[in-house]
């Protein structure tokens, strides 16, 4: 069977219109929904005669043996958000059938090649992602905490994963997954409007951001609009104002696909008659470079100070969330490159702003690299969210090819 | 009884006592707190002889006649916000409590004079201030919407207001007191920080500001913080906080007093991984110079349509509220002026930001003046709304004082 990247999107189409309602795709992780998606790619690569295999923590392996236990993973996720798109996740997964279909065809390869549907990237249900990924990688450490974790309706983490046959306390046994793991390729939108801008259908992604999420709550005294004169006030809401146009200075300072945002701003009281007394302000801001997004925090905090003495206000900093920048593979960027070149043409590197599974099994030390294919308006986690289907075709055609020059540089000892 | 400032403060102690619990002053309008301290107000001038009466906006008139119809008003309301001070309102009465003492205790005035304690001026319970005021002003025009209103358990206002001998559909009929009203005086605390910041104890009212509200509203697009460079974002709360910073400088600009307030804004999706889609800013702006308010909003405007070209989104515009600024009797600014020099050595005149019950008196065509007396911190509308009772004290002086000069200026004709 020779590669058919048209059967991938008309495959896409089918899961769609197994899973999706008139608000969008309904595949969350454990529910039947996302249970009968696993079902369904089953039976989709049966032909293929892959092994199946759902690990401890929940993550469904397709295993076709190679003359070489070292492993080549192709990996995604057929989960989706509540109200989702039909790619996120499951374009990965499908290209990754088209592949091994590809791969099977030919006869016994030269090295293992398996597809990993990754268990509940999105973390819709419980707000934890990446939970399959980071079990695997060895990086769950937060147990305790998803012990606590309910979803809306009350159930508790550890139940609603234990129906789908998943004990919370052996989950990183899944970690034996990655043992012999000499490579991991991705695929994904890009969730993003970059690609879309340069009028290019793929590009290479050089790794996935560090994040630093703060939490900059300015203090000032709440006072009457009529009767407190301007030069009396202590207003907080300048100096969230001030900070909100700061940021933006600080991100084109530092350049190299930085981005800070100001995602939402809280004003306490919040009423016509009063000046401002609390204003909190959420921070993002995420970089490829450590070095670089440390000194962008640095930089908001320094500001930040700077305008609370200006207002005569307070500010207090917290921070909510980081990850350190991980950087994919330059030996798999360059091949993700050449792939791309004889498929589209032309190739472009890129950050990835938002994670993926990709950045857990790069932390656990596997070599790793992801490609991109253009989003139409960088529009993602909605209904509305789509790709050229020609698009889709050659994205599969690009992790084709880099798969095959993967094999051969592992079979080469690569 | 000569005039005894202490007794005044005494009183106020004793309102207090009676009316406030642990989170302040509960004298809310149309309720058993409220009607209990009319009550003992009515016990406290009996010995005066003022005739009581109740108009038909729930109104309380105190009437000493005098050798003419022609009458000296002062005015205050004994009603509070929940959990209020316990001066804002009550401070007024007292004080006329105790000009009216010393003025029956000379027998016959020249000219009759009334204390009136005006129902409801806060709107505490269904958010319509100015209640009765504006009912014996004639400009009570919101009749349609006044019978929709509901507190929060529920009730009607035409039934709260009924409960206590008020029929919604002959208030206006309260016109009828004003028809031989000569001069209104008011006293109030100025609930803001510009005497105590010059060591003032007393200030003379020059108006009540004028007020436009508005709600800006800049629209741009969500998009995702980690995946959207910052040169293609739409980011409404750029808009937002430039036009914060931006209403500052209008103020400063238009100088007498402007005041420019953000007092809230509301950030839509709000969440840290987004660029805010939509802000909505509430703005208030004041100013005693009906033109020059109209410039300073003409001016928010123009500068938010300028911010929003500016940041590639959208700006719209709506009036939330406004009145135009009401400038009192300049005759009595000079008597008053005059009252407080007397008692105090100083003084000093300035716009008041809130709104009275002495902008609905004026508006009616009544010759009208208000004293400030210095607030602590310019806090009110909190428990911990203060005077220094020295203050209070001189307050109570120079209202007497101007009721003297009033009425001997009234008895020449004046």
């Amino acid at each position: 069977m020779p590669l058919d990247p048209a059967r991938t999107v008309a495959e896409l189409r089918e899961l769609r219109e197994l899973t999706s309602d008139e608000n969008g795709a309904q595949r969350v992780a454990w529910t039947e929904t996302w249970e009968g998606a696993r079902r369904w790619l089953a039976g989709k690569l049966e032909e293929t005669g892959a092994r199946e295999e759902t690990d401890e923590a929940g993550n469904q392996w397709f295993t076709l043996p190679g003359r070489s236990d070292r492993a080549l993973l192709i990996g995604g996720h057929i989960d989706s958000v509540p109200n989702g798109g039909w790619l996120d996740g499951a374009l990965n997964v499908m290209a990754g059938v088209e592949v091994l279909r590809r791969i099977a065809e030919e006869g016994d390869p030269q090295v293992t090649v398996r597809l990993v549907n990754w268990a509940d990237e999105e973390g819709a249900r419980f707000g934890r992602s990446l939970f399959g990924s980071s079990a695997a990688a060895g990086s769950m450490a937060d147990q305790v905490e998803l012990r606590k974790l309910r979803d809306a309706d009350g159930v508790s983490l550890p139940d609603a994963v234990g129906a789908y046959g998943v004990d919370l306390d052996r989950a990183l046994d899944a970690r034996r997954q990655l043992e012999n793991a000499a490579v991991y390729l991705e695929l994904h939108i890009e969730q993003g409007p970059v690609l879309e801008s340069m009028g290019l259908p793929l590009g290479v992604v050089l790794g996935t951001f560090g994040v630093e999420r703060s939490r900059f709550t300015f203090r000032g005294q709440a006072a009457h609009a009529g009767s407190t004169p301007m030069d009396q006030r202590r207003d907080a809401l300048a100096g969230a104002a001030k900070l909100e146009l700061e940021i933006r200075e600080i991100a084109k300072r530092t350049g190299d696909g930085a981005v800070c945002t100001m995602g939402g701003v809280v004003t306490k009281p919040g009423i016509v008659t009063s000046v401002v007394e609390t204003a909190e302000c959420l921070l993002d801001q995420r970089h490829l470079d450590a070095a670089k997004l440390a000194e962008m925090l640095s930089n908001a905090q320094a500001a930040s100070r700077r305008f609370a003495e200006e207002e005569n206000v307070e500010v207090e900093w917290e921070r909510i969330w980081s990850i350190e920048p991980i950087l994919f593979d330059e030996a798999l960027i360059e091949l993700a490159d050449e792939s791309v070149r004889e498929v589209a043409g032309t190739s472009h590197r890129l950050p990835s702003g938002p994670l993926h599974d990709a950045a857990e099994v790069s932390r656990a030390g596997v070599p790793t690299v992801m490609l991109f294919v253009q989003s139409l308006r960088g529009l993602s986690h909605t209904k509305v969210e789509d790709t050229k289907p020609e698009h889709l075709e050659l994205s599969v055609r690009a992790l084709d090819a880099l798969a095959t020059k993967t094999i051969a540089r592992l079979a080469a000892g690569g």
